[in-house]
């Protein structure tokens, strides 16, 4: 009687959930000083100031209905024209208010635009592992198919000639998510460079567009001064969404948004379906107290060198112990090569340990593990002898 | 290359929208004290002051990851438990936290039911004119096929005999709005009763459930004492979707939910769905912050009373003035037959006299204008020299 894939969906078990689940009773067992759960992405550190002050600002001075009230569909002409002028300020970019749609956070702006862009026509959408896992969901959702080209391992920055095999004349946009999670790694500007240069080509070849959609959460979190190219002044076919999710430490408010550029082909076209795609996935008007929010806080987020410093202690001592992982330059995940093949039993025998990691079959990657490192410092720093006992047991 | 339909859904103008953005351009023209705009459902009265007082609490005494971090993709525990309790205790039901699914507010509600609901076997939703015209994009974006009964006139209950007629093995649910967005009137205990037998009759002649979809934003917004009856206790496969945009006066904030009761048919199963579907469209966890706060407002609403006296202000000088109309006893909306047979005529008519009326065609009843009365009451009396004067030229 039901609808049976969202049947299926709601009834899947999500690893990191169940893994999660298992954390806390096992907490409750031995004492959560006892469980290292590195499983989920949620932000430790959080929201900077200006998010309470301008909470407590807008409820004391602004009338209620003003606040509280219905916004534009697209959201505040205000809010996304700060951000317009945030961007333009900060990347030397050219946007408007009217190229923004204000969305309920990343998941609501990646359905957005993949339901925008899919015709009836078995469009493509390619991947490059290791990925979120929610873009199969969403993709196909929306009606179309997720092709998913293989990890540039151990870079993972893109490998070209799997991703140029990949393209083919159904492939309507290419998502990319920089900073990545799960390995933490940064697209630099040589990659995105080149990145552009096989789209543009290939869009010539097919005689249309390929869009590439920048997935962003993690854009603010990057370390060592680690520049994060803006895409859309390297490939104007660029679609963005957005979420403030990680930045200002607010996963729980839903607020982000989709950036359609005018450079974009059919810019104005894409625009209106975005709007008509919100409408019809009943998305109009993100919430509205955290739009007035935004105005206050452009630019600012929770204090990043707290995931820096975790990000440090686990690196460091995680490879003096022999663990193999690329350095992460950004968002708040190590990606570590697991060390045996099956990562899954790995994840079990860290389990036996109390250390909750992640197999990263599911983002694409088969032999690695994720650790979301978005955690209490101590907690890492207590965890250190399981990690070390778990190594010794593989020598 | 972008969605077709989604592109004209996001270019179509909405009625609604296009007089309200020609009142505030008329405003600065001639001044807004003379534009008696009465085109958008949006509450006019403030939220209730547990609102605020709930922000500032929850921002000042709890902790930012707690208060603005992830919850459960199903909303907090503790806000669902607290809605059971309230539902319990008002109308004598025995809900639990498990059977809400929190959402961002009512097109997020209706968006997740239809989807979870719809299966590949062309089913059908039935709802019973005037409706709120949304319910169409949201049932086809879902894959279904809605169908309009024909309003019963001039009371606004349920034609019957047209209900029976539009009920088919297809149908997979029927759709209620009580009190009725346009038409202020409320479905009283002996047509629940007919709806409640004819649903089972015909439930048990086409062997499977037909789901009772009860939208129901408006439960709070009712007047002199008329109870609104609680549809779950009077058919078992009612699911509920609500939202707190009327009753606590936040339509920008977003939060609502589906409510999927345990006497309900393969009540686990579709509470699943709902789960899968919500996931699939990119809604998991409603906005953090107001879960919080409804914690702190149940059962409370802004000053009903100012909806009150706008209503019995204008039903009292439209019926004298000659006007037809049913006396609403619910909602903030006037449902006026026009005088002429094409309302949309009569709206320009009514236009020129600057009063911002919504021809009903949209909502599946032609003949008859929408009068949203959530307006500040002076501009109602303002506004009746030009409702007389527009009476005048049908004189």
């Amino acid at each position: 009687m039901v609808n049976q894939n969202l049947y299926e969906l709601g009834t899947k078990p999500s690893a990191i959930r169940e893994l999660f689940e298992y954390g806390k009773k096992k907490a409750a067992e031995i004492g959560a000083e006892n469980v290292y759960d590195f499983s989920i992405g949620n932000p430790s550190i959080p929201a900077p100031e200006c998010v309470k002050e301008a909470i407590i600002d807008a409820v004391s001075n602004m009338d209620s209905i003003s606040l509280h009230g219905y916004t534009s569909a697209q959201g505040d002409a205000a809010t996304r024209g700060a951000i317009a002028e945030y961007l333009n300020q900060t990347y030397q970019t050219n946007f408007h208010a009217d190229n923004f749609y204000m969305t309920c956070g990343a998941a609501a702006s990646l359905c957005i635009v993949f339901h925008a862009l899919t015709t009836p026509e078995q469009d493509e959408f390619i991947t490059i592992a290791p990925f979120f896992p929610e873009y199969r969901v969403f993709v196909e959702n929306a009606g179309a198919k997720l092709v998913v080209v293989s990890a540039d391992i151990p870079d993972f920055q893109i490998n070209f000639a799997a991703l140029e095999a990949a393209l083919t004349p159904k492939t309507k946009g290419v998502i990319v998510n920089s900073p990545n999670n799960p390995s933490g790694s940064i697209y630099g500007e040589e990659t995105v460079k080149k990145l552009a240069a096989l789209l543009e080509k290939k869009s010539a070849e097919y005689g249309h567009a390929i869009y590439l959609i920048a997935d962003e959460p993690y854009r603010e979190i990057a370390y060592d001064g680690v520049e994060v190219p803006y895409l859309t002044k390297y490939y104007k076919n660029t679609l963005v969404t957005y979420s403030y999710s990680k930045s200002l430490s607010l996963p729980g408010e839903r607020i982000g948004y989709v950036l359609v550029p005018d450079e974009a082909e059919e810019s104005r076209e894409i625009y209106a379906a975005v709007c008509g795609s919100g409408r019809s996935l009943g998305y109009v008007c993100a919430p509205s107290l955290f739009q007035k929010v935004l105005v206050k806080c452009m630019g600012q987020t929770g204090d990043i060198s707290e995931y820096q410093k975790n990000r440090d202690l686990l690196y460091g001592n995680l490879t003096k112990m022999g663990y193999e992982c690329v350095r992460p330059q950004g968002a708040f995940y190590l990606f570590v090569k697991a060390l045996e093949p099956d990562a899954a039993a790995f994840c079990e025998k860290a389990k036996e340990k109390n250390l909750l990691l992640v197999a990263a079959d599911g983002f694409g990657c088969p032999g690695y593990v994720r650790i979301s490192y978005c955690v209490d410092g101590e907690m890492i720093r207590r965890s250190l002898p399981a990690f070390e006992a778990l190594a010794a047991e593989y020598k």
